[in-house]
């Protein structure tokens, strides 16, 4: 099985790439599908289960998700679990099909079976700039608000990270090959990063 | 002009790869050239003229070097000069073929023609092992002193490149892609970098 794992700084369009790429090599693409794979496994709220697994704790929940673990599954059902449950849903979906896995610590999880490690970077105000362009409706950042979000979610990747992995989340030591998309049009490179990827994983 | 430049850490296999990637795509290729050029301009010895390109300061000159030196050239070349004649070569160089300069901090003297710049790496490991193998007849080096002459040796081209960039040597920031070499064979890799490089230039 062909797989290709992509971590990503947020805002540096490594998502936009990794669906790109899926598409343009005929490849599965997953990304939200774990998270709603182990809510239904667990019956939390996918919420919850998205904010244990950016965050690699639960020891502050936030008030918005409390409704649902006020019974049994809160109890049953930990953050260890969850990790455990995301590395067994990686891993199920990893054997079925070539396929591009974008975040979740797959490149760990999944590192037996030497999948291509993608990490996706850009400079700060390319993501900055980014992430205004596609920012939500309603949604008014200022660029010095916005840069603060994007370190804070690339903390929160990083925490998660480094709890199951011996190098840290964006070292290129951990990765096969780094792409910058500073000042790209992430559609423009897919043709070099698909070419790169189809002659990496057949040489292996 | 279509440039690529190769930056790398000592045993990464990033001189046999930029070698092997100017072969693929009917590039010249640059390295040692530069160092004649000034040697030659300069009357300097062309050790003495590396020892500076690779140090980055010329504050302590081995004895090696000494002869050749005692005179003018010494007083009339010192290592701004070798630096200004390094950017001069490398310019020249650049501008007259589709090229691949390995080393010699072109990635930064050459931003303005927008290189696609390569950082080639790998874990410590794979460094020893490549270097051990390709020890020249006679040398006979430990893993242990193996491991300190390879961060020697990439301590002084940080030290070098920090003269005249913002950021530092081997931070992805400062190249376009980074490809890890460990547990490769570099011939196996030349058809994936080859055509990344191809597909990007051909974007720019």
């Amino acid at each position: 099985m062909n797989i290709i794992t992509i971590s990503r700084e947020f805002g540096s369009g490594g998502r936009e790439l990794g669906k790109r790429l899926a598409d343009e090599l005929g490849f599965s693409y997953f990304d939200t599908e774990i998270v709603s794979g182990i809510a239904e496994k667990s019956k939390l709220d996918e919420g919850y289960v998205d904010y244990v697994l950016e965050n690699g704790v639960m020891n502050q929940i936030p008030i918005t998700f409390s409704h649902s673990f006020s019974f049994l599954p809160y109890l049953s059902f930990g953050a260890a679990d969850i990790f455990a449950e995301q590395r067994n849903i990686i891993r199920e979906l990893a054997a079925g099909d070539n396929c591009i896995i974008v975040g979740r610590n797959a490149d760990v999880f999944l590192e037996k079976e030497k999948p291509l490690r993608i990490f996706v970077y850009a400079d700060m105000q390319s993501k900055i700039k980014r992430c205004m362009d596609r920012a939500p409706e309603g949604e008014k950042l200022t660029a010095k608000e916005m840069e603060r979000k994007i370190k804070q979610v690339d903390k929160a990747r990083a925490n998660s990270h480094s709890i199951i992995a011996d190098v840290a989340w964006g070292d290129k030591r951990g990765y096969d090959i780094c792409v910058n998309t500073s000042n790209t049009v992430i559609k423009d490179i897919i043709p070099a990063v698909a070419q790169f990827a189809r002659a990496w994983l057949s040489s292996k």
